[in-house]
């Protein structure tokens, strides 16, 4: 199960430096490589450590390697972007070594007479496909996932197990959606009536572009009375929330633990950190970057990176920087007190410096007498 | 599948003041209502908006109707609370449109023989339920579910695919529990011993009141000794984690993301905002507003809303404030440095002050002599 | 269902002052324990508490004892970690009443051929096990569990309903998981090419050592190129999110919702805060303790406890402390500003105070002429 460098090169483009018939039967960080690995450098401050792998073939880009391979005795593949050349072909390594899938539905699953499902699909055991869905082709749904009514999903994407979809939700084709997570729930909709609670009925769905990738045990909430949609290109990683009536533009990635509260609008390109809250309502513009840790309470129309979280410290140092954080107002009262003692005491200064000139001004009058 | 409004006001009340015989055939927002819809104005900044509608049919308060009947020609539900009233009626146009529902167990379900299903109960495919569990009538309990060993499930209550209810827990009348909901995990309990942790066996309960609605993947663990309590009326979002032993008293609203550690009591009427955490063993009375992203370290034992996150700001503004956060107590000693340089210069200044006007004094007299 | 002190002290240790025919059937905490109880105490400052207690028993420390014993009647058993003992003898009466567990494979069940399952094994109903997993003995995995192709679980562990384990994971004895846990799934990795993500394949591992314990709807991602690791002793609460790459130490405690970044390093004996982050690429020594709520931005490589979260407040002072807080660059300036003018008004000050001397010291003359 290995490959010529000449097969890699011709998937995936790149300019080959050495013999295309060198055999290669994986690829390797820099740190792990063997002679019968293809390894990258994407990050100039490893040059070092590249010039002495012991790998077969390098990835790397024309400004290192004009450095690098004065020392570097393998074959490269020279591309402008090593890093995305390593995913594809870490990718192409991968499909290299997978387990055949046969199409088909699983003895065991549960599909209602009126689901469409493509024939060259894969229901894994104890799915359940309710009425209307539509399954697109090579769509792999693996154990115990449940496909609710009317749901689309798009050719070629992938379902871990255990993933619920509500009734109505639509998924892009190519997209990969793992264990746990859950798919166009009602979002949490109340008008209060006297302290109690009464539903809104969540009649939204959730749309879901081309190319997403939705990470373990994240929730996406269907819209309340229009729908919650999530463009192409999306990454959401791990227990994420994403409340009803969010847009999520494409391309943008959300780190773990992340949470959209309902109707923010993210734009496309964006990223938002580990453990980020977006309130609701809020409108954030393309290309904007939120820091692990940060709430968001207000749009924020400018692209760039934006920050807010308490800074760690040893336990006693926080007690003592809280508590002056809660005492700020006192301080800048002091400030201010000192500021107008300060302006006080600078005029009654420039008084008594006025005296003392006259005063100095009449001795010498008085010495010139 | 419309509705006449003389249905509606006999249904849900309020006051008509319009053709009784007009049919909608749903309810849309003010931005997206047309001639077939209802609509509904719950804050009086949209009152222009709400003259101009295209709906058949408007709610709205007393004070608004006196204002926007002047233009609005369509026909009005006059009510003391529309944002309420909106509720209702979605729910009523959700009951119009529903799919019936057939009561029995899916013949994949695996069903102990000693648990005792309602007749009318709906069983969906693959759900399992454990021995002596009592699920009540017109429970729905949907694909996947695990319904653990003397589970009790009051009427009405509706459960989404892949639940899961540990054994002995109990949950009331005319709830919702959406999909990768956990009931009645273990707490986390260990007694340390030299650096290991023994396990403590949690075997309390987890207790669920009527109305009550759990969003997806929220978990809520079984108390240690005694049990882990949700009163009536409680709303709780998506990824909630609520600790062991924790009580929340009725009617209270959490929102996505948050955590309330063990033992951690929360009273009636309360709102715990996204990712708002509350520290273990503390109390919070009725009526207290946590806001999003805020750690409540303390028993808050005083109604009102409290807050507690670092302001967001562009990245590098935050490291200038964050640094000096790291800071304020250098900064508060130059303060303090600064008020103790001021009193002495103050009183150095009173003292040459003295000794001026002493000499002044001394001038005029001289000058008088 | 009860057991005699003499059983209890010869299964778990201690020193029996007292009849060993008593006869408990459970332990209950101070303020709920009756006559049929065992009770403990392991906080000092309740100790007159234990002194009027029903039980029929009470564990306790040397210490305690020495005063406790004045008032309290009923048998002790003295021990040096009471809390310690009370988890054990909580555990021993778990076992006294614990359902019997048949072994074997639920019908419904579906097993590949080529999985490896000892014959103590329980699987449940409608778990799935893919090829080439090897279930140790006495695994129990409980209903609408998915196990992924190569699987390893070691002896004892066991699975409550509703966990998937991606292909290839790997899990010790005497393991715990709890319900919606999802090991194995791809960590967040992601090359950037002109914008868009191209995935990177998650090709590692999870390992998990003995005597892990899970909490609900957990997740542990499998690693990019090398693996996710867990060392023995570990217990994980609800809802934490474990990166790809991360090694946790042994024993190390982490509380929910929190989640520890990318190739993080965690140390032994640890302990992390609910909600706490950690950032990624960071490391973390033994014996260190992060507060709930705090974000590790930076590696921590001294033992101790850290925080960083913002004192929650009244909303309104809240307000007001996070303006200041946004313009503590100003405050600075103005305490600059402050030290500049003081310095100068010093200066100005002294040589006022030069010429005041003089004029005393000449006035002195003049009256001494």
């Amino acid at each position: 199960m290995s490959t010529r460098l000449k097969q890699l090169v011709e998937s995936l483009g790149g300019q080959l430096i050495g013999d295309p018939d060198i055999e290669v039967s994986g690829i390797a960080p820099l740190s792990d490589a063997t002679a019968s690995h293809i390894t990258f450098l994407s990050n100039a401050k490893f040059r070092s450590q590249a010039a002495q792998t012991q790998a077969a073939a390098l990835i790397l880009s024309p400004a290192d390697d004009a450095i690098v391979s004065a020392s570097y005795q393998g074959a490269r593949i020279v591309t402008a972007n090593p890093y995305a050349y390593f995913a594809r072909a870490a990718q192409f390594f991968v499909a290299l070594h997978a387990q055949v899938v046969i199409a088909g539905i699983h003895a065991s699953a549960t599909v209602a007479p009126t689901a469409n499902i493509a024939a060259s699909a894969v229901i894994g055991a104890n799915v359940v496909v309710d009425a209307d869905a539509i399954i697109g082709e090579h769509v792999q749904i693996a154990a115990g996932c449940v496909i609710g009514r009317g749901v689309k999903i798009g050719a070629m994407t992938q379902l871990y197990p255990q993933v619920t979809i509500y009734a109505g939700c639509e998924i892009g084709q190519r997209g990969i959606i793992h264990s746990g997570v859950v798919i166009g729930a009602d979002g949490f909709g109340f008008a209060n009536e006297s302290g109690t609670w009464i539903k809104i009925p969540q009649t939204g769905r959730v749309l879901i572009g081309d190319d997403v990738e939705i990470g373990a045990n994240t929730t996406i909430d269907r819209g309340a009375l229009q729908d919650t949609v999530i463009e192409e290109g999306v990454k959401l990683d791990n227990q994420i929330q994403i409340a009803h009536n969010c847009h999520i533009g494409a391309h943008t990635a959300i780190a773990a633990c992340a949470g959209i509260a309902g109707s923010a609008k993210i734009g496309k390109y964006c990223s938002i950190g580990g453990a980020a809250m977006i309130h609701g309502h809020i409108t954030i513009v393309d290309h904007v970057h939120v820091s692990a840790g940060t709430l968001a309470l207000r749009s924020i129309l400018e692209p760039g990176q934006y920050t807010g979280f308490y800074p760690v410290a040893k336990h006693g140092d926080w007690e003592k920087s809280a508590a002056l954080v809660r005492n700020l107002t006192s301080m800048r009262e002091k400030i201010r007190s000192l500021e107008k003692n300060m302006k006080q005491l600078t005029e009654q200064h420039t008084e008594q410096q006025r005296f003392i000139e006259n005063t100095e001004n009449s001795i010498k009058e008085e010495s010139n007498d």
